[in-house]
């Protein structure tokens, strides 16, 4: 029997004794992260499906798992054997889980959920049709090898304003909202609020905690694990400066629970966990956390780092595009592993790398049309010597977080792949050169990147820009750039990728991305405005634009963007890069 | 004592006689019309404000008037006197006239509305937080001479669709939708279904009046009048053809009050007023009126008749340009309402013409900058032989209704004003060119515009384009191109204003819009696609154009529009008018 299937049975076997016609899994951790750690990848451990985002639903004769479009293709394959149907969402007519658990249970159903990795609004939600049974680490018995809580070594971080300022913005916050404490359970506001990071999640440098901040106290409740003489001392430091006191993980509930009946919390149901919520006796004060459009307005000192450290980035890219280039006219093309391998070896170079921001992307040909592709660890075929090569991947800097999509050509390339590239630069450019009134919400410049290729009736499926952590998340709230509705605007010190994208199934695909920096505009009678400058230090292929296909103005821009590069880089390149930038950044 | 302020203290009278703490008036009629005939210009009347949107506040204490920045200015001078205060709405901090209330009165209060003249939502709203006291036409106690309900003659109009075809689509809707009745209070829906049209409203060619429609009956509640023999005829037809019986306008109540009670009626409450709402004892199915969006897509016919008509008003506005050009040249420019009446009467004599589709709005200089500014009906003042003139202006007529806006120069023009005309050009274009995915939100494509004027720090306050109807208001839904996020669909048939502006309060004002044809613009792996086609036929000034502001591709289109424009009119024009125009339309 299929190893999946088995464990599907034993949870079945599970529910049976504890009355539960059915559980349902949502692919979080307690603090709603984007990715998890090991310890959360529940579903994964009862499904074999490794995607980011998935919520499963297991009843007595029954499991389906939901996910969308970027993992169709991966879903089938990998639930294969196990019974688990695919739930296909965000397309016409999706179903939810809670309402295929409405369409298909009576109301009298006890449905099981692990209230650890549940939000308050989804539990709320579920709660309305069913009676449920909150059970926190609700998997715990029937995984006997779960991973523990990581606890990476914790340290601190320069970003221009101390923890004690954060926590008086919080403090000041409390009196404006009447509450006497504020909870965090999101970790990137709390890595932001305490300049900490840690590396208990891959790819993002954070300390799994949750903190607590009333206008006396400061408690921080996180795995300490064993301390080294560093983190000894960071901690020493956090406490003596700012007042934040560490506590074990697990206190969070009795600390809440003792609080003061007349205390208020106020949390952001966003990231609040049904267990902790729970434990909550006092009146709590629902909202959005004010962490998030604070800590996305990044300051002059996190600026003046993330420029720094893509100056850094960019050499790496560049002398990785050379080397490929290179093995290109050596006629020894690389896998698409050994291309992921040497890029990462070259950013491990850099004095403050810490790590990649996400998993690379590096595909080739009609791999490349799947978006979020992964690139097969033990792969060692060559890349075909033609068409097209997409690289997507990133840093993690102490001085900052980068984030960056290329396409280049392997060799030669077909009239509809040049045509599309160049139309993805024309998007690129559209939406990098937009100038908007300040506070626009970035659903409302998504149309400066698209139109470019609705006119000639292309399209892509994913959003065109995201915002990005300082040294924290890549994908940081609140704003985006997409054609979902949403009033979080642009503000300035924002940093945003701008990422448009033709996939042609089965064909090719071609995305580039660069982060761009929220900057004042200027102002007019008719407002106050804001634009994009570059923060992305790495040329735009221009062997195979099609000429005809882009205005002058924007020919100009590519030029001068590609002179830029190439400027601010050739004094860290060696001479034979430095001729070959110089080449690949002659004006067209 | 201003008579107004006397009105108002008459309101406060009857206010005490009848215990109420406050009145609230909205500026609608019973059928929630955009425009309203004199009988509900019951602002007009207390106030003096004669802006189109309002709402009133009238206390023991206290009279406040409600509008949008259209009417600020407008409404300063005409509130002068009466002691009402102007709060402006659609400003950061603006208080809803609802919520003013509960700020300034008690919870015991006792609030008197018209309940004729207010939506259920609004009703419902103000109920949650006071005790109201619904009084159908309120204002007649103290409005002696109220003008009566208007009953012009109705006729009947070709749509190629008949009322049998659209009352079996409504049929064949309520069975989806499991109801047994559906009642149309909307007079754009009404006028749709019956092809019945009449001058009820100014600009507006429809029929006060409720239906209600079942799998058995279609009852039409309206105000008869004196019958023309025609009228008689019309009426007859329906009713033969179409199964339409003709009921008096009041009756609708006590017909809904007799409904069985296992009927089921659909309605929308976003036009429904609270009287007859309240009549309605049976279970009620609120809901988007299945009309709107089957109205928004116009048929074959009604695209042809449109196409036919534009031709018609464009002779009309071409031979108006030409006359203001002569007027020019001969150094005898006329005044605004001179201008504005030229143009009425050679729209006039198209035959099918039936009143203008909106007051006309001709503004030269500074008063252009007011997008919704009046032409004095008694002006007559020469414009300047210099600057910019604005014409906002559109016919009714049997075959269709138009809406235009040109500005053109009066003589020699400022850098700043040929500068802000050619990105308002630039914008224009920028959406008529647009292309996206058919069922894309009108706020999606906003952008198309407005990021011409946003590169060079422009933007204007209205909205870009608005859905219009076939011989029917000019301002229809449910799509509109704007800011404000609506799911509201592009949907091919659809036909849409393109009408971007720059305003410089105190210099100069500048629109140009056209209508266009939302149609299909072909498929691909990347899905379905539409576009916009001109249904305008009437050429933009090309000699304030700065020719470096616009790409290669625009000039083009440009070029194009005009030289389709003269291929169109010119063997309709007097040969002065049509050498004029031959000029006029010269590539640049």
């Amino acid at each position: 029997m299929n190893i999946y299937a088995e464990r599907i049975e034993i949870l079945r076997e599970y529910m049976r004794r504890n009355n539960l016609d059915a559980v349902i899994l949502y692919g979080i951790d307690p603090h709603c992260s984007e990715y998890v750690s090991d310890r959360w990848k529940q579903i994964e451990w009862l499904t074999g499906f490794t995607g980011e985002a998935a919520e499963l639903v297991v009843t007595a004769n029954y499991a389906g798992l939901w996910t969308d479009s970027r993992y169709f293709i991966q879903a089938n394959a990998q639930l294969e054997g196990t019974g688990v149907e695919l739930h296909k969402t965000r397309i016409p007519g999706a179903v939810s889980p809670e309402n295929w658990l409405i369409d298909n249970l009576c109301s009298e159903s006890i449905i099981g959920i692990d209230s650890l990795c549940t939000t308050v609004s989804r539990k709320n939600k579920l709660a309305k049709s069913f009676e449920l049974s909150l059970i926190p680490d609700l998997i715990d018995a029937i995984w006997k090898d779960r991973p523990a809580i990581p606890n990476t070594p914790i340290f601190g971080v320069s970003t221009g304003e101390s923890p004690s300022d954060k926590i008086a913005f919080l403090r000041n916050f409390l009196d404006k909202e009447h509450c006497t404490h504020i909870l965090l359970t999101a970790l990137d506001e709390i890595a932001w609020v305490l300049n900490m990071r840690a590396s208990d999640i891959e790819y993002n440098p954070l300390v799994i905690s949750y903190l607590l901040i009333s206008q006396e106290d400061a408690k921080w409740f996180t795995v300490k694990g064993e301390l080294t003489d560093d983190t000894q001392s960071e901690l020493e430091f956090l406490e003596k400066d700012s007042g934040v006191q560490i506590l074990p993980y697990y206190e969070i509930n009795s600390e809440l629970g003792d609080l003061e009946p007349d205390s208020i919390v106020f949390a952001d149901l966003n990231t609040l966990n049904a267990d902790v919520a729970d434990a909550i006796k006092c009146p709590l004060v629902p909202g959005i956390s004010p962490v998030i459009l604070k800590k996305a307005q990044k300051n002059e000192f996190e600026i003046r780092s993330m420029r720094e450290c893509h100056v850094q980035d960019g050499v790496a890219m560049e002398n990785f595009l050379y080397w490929l280039d290179k093995r290109i006219r050596e006629n020894d093309i690389p896998s698409e592993r050994e291309a992921a391998d040497k890029l990462q070896s070259l950013r491990s170079e850099i004095e403050d790398y810490m790590g990649d921001s996400f998993e690379c992307i590096s595909a080739c040909g009609s791999n490349a049309a799947m978006p979020h592709y992964i690139t097969p660890k033990d792969d060692d075929r060559h890349m075909p010597p033609f068409g097209l090569y997409l690289n997507d991947s990133g840093g993690q800097y102490l001085s900052g977080t980068t984030d960056i999509t290329r396409t280049v050509p392997l060799g030669e390339c077909l009239p509809q792949e040049k045509e599309a590239y160049t139309l993805v630069l024309k998007a690129h450019i559209g939406l990098a050169t937009a100038v908007f009134p300040t506070g626009t919400p970035g659903c409302r410049v998504d149309a400066a990147a698209r139109l470019a290729l609705w006119r000639h009736l292309y399209d892509f499926g994913h959003g065109t820009g995201h915002g990005v952590g300082f040294f924290s998340g890549v994908h940081e709230g609140p704003t985006q750039i997409r054609q979902n509705m949403s009033d979080s605007p642009l503000l300035n010190g924002m940093i945003l990728s701008d990422e448009p994208g033709i996939y042609s199934e089965g064909n090719f695909g071609i995305r580039l991305e660069n982060l761009y920096l929220v900057e004042d505009a200027g102002s007019s009678e008719f407002g106050t405005f804001s634009k994009f400058t570059p923060l992305t230090v790495c040329h735009f292929d221009t062997s195979i634009v099609v000429r005809e296909l882009l205005d002058p103005w924007e020919i100009e821009w590519l030029n001068n963007y590609n002179q830029m590069v190439y400027d601010t880089l050739c004094d860290y390149l060696e001479p034979d890069v430095r001729i070959w930038l110089e080449e690949k950044t002659r004006n067209i």
